[in-house]
């Protein structure tokens, strides 16, 4: 199984809709990956580990699949159409990991 | 629900080993923090998100507890501890994020 990860790093005027992310920007990803992406996951950044210091991200959304290979063939098609819909929901340029899921 | 990120930023001369972090460390965090952790995921970096282009984190470890109090009470008493095993895995300073669950 692999994960990916898009970060949204938090600062000073960075906007993020939560909202619109939960209720239409990730409801969309997964109609358009379809059965390929076999869960999805979604976190607001509340704060650093140290006390009293801000997270490093605002939010992050994560996607599962079971390979690679199964990510590129479901999101690549609809790449620009996803990515299209960031600046409905936020000013930030996200972060995006692939990892392995190893537990 | 309220998820404790622990990411471990990849980088030159950066080691990570992720057979004792699954097998050793993981499993002592988890039996000091007791019932109150409701589950972890770990998951290692295989690539970032343009084509050729490295993760940005080597590892990162994740666990989940009904609340941030939840989290400091079992995890607080614990720290020196838990925190003094990173050596025995990585030299890696890591980063640390509290989230709220969204979905």
């Amino acid at each position: 199984m692999i994960k990916v990860s898009v970060m949204y790093p938090a600062g000073e005027g960075k906007t993020f809709d939560m909202d619109y992310y939960c209720k239409s920007h990730m409801p969309m990803v997964r109609q358009k990956c379809g059965a390929a992406c076999k869960s999805m996951a979604v976190e607001q950044g509340l704060a650093g580990g140290a006390p009293g210091t801000p997270p490093t991200y605002a939010a992050m959304g994560h996607l599962y699949f079971d390979s690679v290979a199964a990510f590129q063939a479901a999101f690549g098609p609809h790449t620009k159409e996803i990515m299209g819909d960031i600046p409905n929901y936020t000013n930030i340029q996200p972060v995006i990991q692939i990892s392995e899921v190893k537990m």
